[in-house]
């Protein structure tokens, strides 16, 4: 399988690691052979038929940060859709940066693949959240794949997992930490009693929050992953401004002292329901599968037989988004 | 698809139930049509291969306490392995009690299905945790399939979660909890400051340890998980007398509240690696996807590429451990 990756960030580069560490054990394991014709950045693209070398695409991207420098098949100024007209690929894996005004340049990336008749995976939250029904419309219209395990969770598997684990259930609602940086901010809150400002602050000298960290404090982040999920587990048609969402920057260390006293702490949830679709801080009960700390993701799924079940994992990390990637490549070709 | 029940105590009726439940949705959903076509207890069995009613297989269960009251099919004193020379069916449903000892008769029950050429769908962990490999081996060589979710971790989907959602990743051990009642019992006494003594007879009134508890607080249902997980995730070839196993009966208070005071529990958690079988009690740290109380059940997977990614749910309840079986059955059909 060829693929084409837009995006050389930590997720692309991520996926470019993860097939020079796992090409041979996936070609021994599924017969699948994984092939990279081309990657684009911002400086241009590297675009081979014969396939890049992915420890060489990682080297001159370190080396240079301009995947345009790749030796022989670097093309500087090319743009993502001449690369996308230019490639020999059978997959796409949009990892361009998120937006989500208009789901931009990724929505025309993922429809351009559509109707060129190639599958796609992506990271991207941008699109699904802001179009989530036009892209799967074209999917089904052109008979090709789409996947994007990675944009909910990095590398928790919640939607494969509702998709194939419980086929005996219907699924009835949500409920999940779905963003790192405010379940990292909100548990050092609990545990230390300091103020929101002053974990904030260390959280983005930490590298954990971002400079501005209004997508995350904000729930945004959180509702681009409710939407998704609304779309894809609920079966449910609707986009971003359709969910209602309260951030935790207004949460006092008071609220948490509070609450942690009669045993519950403060959780950024977001809710999916036929007729819900909020993120808000809640208060969980200690003990119960939410009061995970640090920036683990957490989902649990209401189901009408096996009551509740729920999955736990890594929201972020180049390696862990970048396995959700390659196991939506592998599943495709399955 | 036609199903022979075997066993028809909480399981068993589950099984029922959740069928006459969900028959329409499961036909429309996936073309798949489940009838009973044959149904066992200790009374003797009803046969039919019309099929016989879910619903009226529970009442006269209720009624009687005897299934081969069945109007008309029930056969009184017809052995198990008579059932299934009479009976007409493609999947057995194997819940008979569970024997540790050598599997019986349940692993007879299975093996004839396989030399029939038989489907296998079992909770019953005797079996797996005792003759595993020569199970596995009966299958492949029949060309029929063997599921068993149910077995273990009830409602908690542990070994689909494992072997369909991380394609990519390579699973390099398992810590779980795996027993509903160790950790109802050791959650209880974390909350309270009770005595084990103490908080195991409460336990026992409720029904929620059974009045000989030695499996369950002395570990070997929880090694018996460990088996099953070994063989079939980690495709090691083991049984029951390979895991080394401490229980929690000699759990003090003092214990638990000296690790509260550091921010740690005490959970009887189970390990699987390539060169580790065991069941301890063990420090888990709040916060963690361990520190779960009540009777959840929790594993965790250690992968190569996802790092930790770990699934939550119920390991026990009539229709929540049904809703396995039906899952399985589904996943035999597709």
């Amino acid at each position: 399988m060829k693929i084409c990756i837009l995006g050389f960030g930590a997720v692309g580069k991520g996926v470019a690691k993860v097939i020079s560490m796992k090409r041979d054990e996936i070609k021994d394991k599924y017969g699948l052979d994984i092939i990279i014709t081309a990657v684009s950045d911002t400086s241009g693209a590297a675009v081979c038929e014969e396939g890049l070398d992915p420890a060489l695409l990682l080297e001159i991207k370190e080396k240079t940060g301009k995947i345009s420098k790749y030796p022989e098949y670097g093309v500087p100024n090319l743009s993502n859709i001449e690369v996308l007209n230019n490639a020999d690929y059978d997959c796409l894996v949009e990892v361009t940066p998120t937006d989500i005004e208009d789901g931009e340049p990724a929505k025309s990336h993922i429809l351009k693949a559509f109707n060129d008749k190639k599958d796609v995976v992506t990271s991207n939250k941008g699109p699904l959240a802001i179009s989530f029904a036009d892209i799967a419309q074209s999917a089904r219209k052109n008979g090709v794949q789409l996947r994007y395990e990675a944009s909910v969770g990095g590398a928790m598997p919640i939607l494969n997992f509702a998709h194939d684990t419980l086929p005996s259930c219907n699924i009835e609602s949500i409920l999940g930490i779905l963003n790192g940086t405010t379940n990292y901010i909100l548990s050092r809150m609990a545990k230390e009693g300091s103020s929101y400002e002053q974990i904030l602050k260390e959280s983005q000298e930490m590298g954990i929050a971002e400079t501005n960290p209004a997508q995350d404090v904000e729930g945004t982040d959180a509702a681009c992953k409710v939407v998704i999920l609304a779309n894809s587990i609920l079966k449910r048609n609707v986009t971003l401004k359709d969910v209602e969402v309260v951030g935790i920057s207004k949460i006092t260390q008071e609220a948490i002292s509070l609450a942690k006293n009669e045993g519950y702490l403060i959780k950024l949830i977001g809710e999916v329901s036929s007729d819900t679709l909020e993120v808000s801080p809640r208060l969980v009960r200690e003990g119960s599968p939410f009061a995970v700390d640090g920036t683990l993701n957490v989902a649990t799924l209401k189901t009408d037989l096996a009551d509740e079940v729920t999955v736990v994992g890594k929201g972020a990390g180049s390696i862990e988004t970048a396995s959700a990637i390659l196991s939506d490549i592998i599943s495709i070709y399955k």
